[in-house]
């Protein structure tokens, strides 16, 4: 299953927002479509997004009427600014769309053939969506060298092939456990407000036949307590140099949860996910989302009408509660800094 | 505004499902209506249970054709077993049972008239009802002392004047110190699968005018974490004599969280809360209730059909993570043992 594609000149996506229940296809034509999908959250997930944005540069260049090789640089400006402009805390977001501009400018300096530029942008994002999928097998071997047989893991939102292009991070890594033969259990945060947990690892979960029990968030901390839990695997939207770990609302629950009864915590993420620019993950900027996204289920109201509502998208992390990180390039422990350094640059230098 | 009421031989009650979109009164005309009443939560909160079933004896009694007292107690038996099978986990429920039987019991020994045993039960249940109205406002002065002007107080779960004949436990704590003139906002947590929170908190406090801002369960400890949480304040549903507390989901997470970032964790109960003949909070039966709690919301579904699901109504959080405990009697600080110890020997000394 792949979640995004290129077909017939168009971006093609699963419509994530209305999943379980309905398996709908969005055909996005130009650019605005696609950063209206990455805002909307008919595709989210670290991974895809900045994939999703690469394709979203693709077919930008593709709609731009432009002529000329300059006219069609100068056309892709208010692309990137357009697609930059959805989501604050996912740095693959703008990790694809850097690397796209970065391309485009380096293409359009060896041709004065527009549609060349445009061809050759089109293959850089199929080439970073294939590039996604062998990364993300890579995160899962590595990862499930830290599952053994019989054990109970615990995962918050979805990091499925849902959201990535295909296999997935925290959640490919439970998969390559399984398909290793190993038996494992998965405990399900639900995750509110957008229960990506319950729309979406579920239904991932279920269709790859690995046992599964979908739970609230809050009853996390007692099966925990309980001994019912043997490790935890996120992902992240963002990762700073220290390690500490923007990822979805939450997540800094289930950690310092894992953290006092003696539970590792681990955060499986490809390089692309790394922001060595920011000291620490104080510095990431956390998404304020829609207070509708927690006073509404699907459509439906839970709360009185004109309830004051707050609705941070994400948390941070502090790299204490963090066992490992399990990347592409391997598993980094602590202290962070040097490791996650090391990760970087193995990985510039190989690309 | 009371939760519960008789009148014209009839237990009224507030349906709490409803809210806060619709404002139903439910008539329960015989003793198994008040039971379903407590088992589906349209009543619900520990003090409020209690009393409901005191008066569901007292309408079983009224209901009973019973000519004679031997005969009237005898089908009282019903009763108090189909009563007592509605809920595990609260320790009110049998309080309030046992209380009406020794009762019945007792005023049986000095009369031959089934008519004035009808009426001394009624009386009683009325009588516990407005006691618990009293204890309430005695655990607000009390806890009130606790909140200091300009606090950010955080809670989980409804113990508002819903969960209580009137007023509150932790919420009339919250209440009476706004009463007293104190600045506070209070974070509201949505308290999944039921959302009591959502519907039922924020729905007390909006009409109070007391400042809240309503969040999902996972969103406390990144707001304790930025220092925006001063203090929390929970109920119970019941107590052990070493002072752990079993409350609703989620509580045991709030309390970790708490004392991870130094913020003091309370909870404030009715003496009748406390259960000293279980020595710790691991005796205490957990209910798990039905899945589609979780898996449905208000019946739109939120989850793929078929997915398995654990749904415990409450967890126990250890007596290290609990500052102090408000009740009636006072505010009980570590080692819990002995100041429990005392109120409940207090409270009886009195009754």
């Amino acid at each position: 299953m792949r979640t995004i594609w290129w077909q017939d000149q168009t971006v093609h996506l699963i419509d994530q927002t209305k999943l379980p229940h309905q398996e709908i296809i969005v055909e996005c034509r130009d650019y605005p479509d696609v950063a209206n999908a990455i805002a909307t959250m008919q595709i989210r997930g670290a991974p895809a997004i900045g994939v999703t944005a690469a394709y979203g540069v693709a077919l930008g260049a593709w709609r731009a009427p432009a002529d000329s090789v300059p006219d069609l640089l100068a056309q892709l400006q208010p692309v990137y600014e357009t697609l930059r402009a959805t989501r604050p805390t996912a740095v693959n977001l703008f990790w694809g769309i850097d690397k796209m501009r970065r391309y485009a400018d380096a293409v359009a300096a060896g041709t004065d053939d527009a549609d060349e530029v445009r061809r050759l942008l089109l293959a850089e994002a199929e080439r970073l969506a294939d590039e996604d999928v062998a990364t993300n097998r890579r995160m899962g071997e590595y990862g499930a060298a830290l599952i053994e047989d019989g054990m109970n893991v615990l995962t918050h939102c979805n990091t499925g092939a849902l959201a990535v292009v295909d296999y997935g991070t925290a959640l490919g890594v439970i998969r390559a456990a399984w398909e290793q033969g190993k038996h494992i259990h998965v405990w399900v945060d639900e995750t509110r407000p957008f229960l990506q947990g319950a729309r979406l690892t579920a239904w991932e979960l279920m269709k790859l036949g690995i046992p599964m029990t979908l739970i609230s968030d809050n009853m996390a901390g007692h099966f925990m307590r309980r001994g019912q839990v043997d490790a935890v695997f996120v992902g992240a939207d963002r990762i700073a140099a220290n390690g500490d770990v923007a990822n979805k609302i939450g997540t800094y629950s289930v950690a310092v949860l894992a953290h006092e009864n003696g539970i590792p915590f681990y955060s499986v993420i490809p390089v692309s996910t790394l922001d060595l620019s920011l000291a620490s993950g104080e510095q990431i900027p956390i998404e304020e989302r829609d207070p509708r996204e927690v006073t509404h289920i699907q459509g439906v109201p839970i709360a009185p009408e004109g309830v004051h509502v707050a609705n941070p998208a994400f948390d941070v992390t502090p790299n204490r509660y963090v066992t490992a990180i399990v990347t592409n390039r391997g598993v980094v422990y602590p202290p962070f800094e040097e490791g996650l350094r090391r990760v970087v640059a193995e990985s510039e230098g190989n690309v």
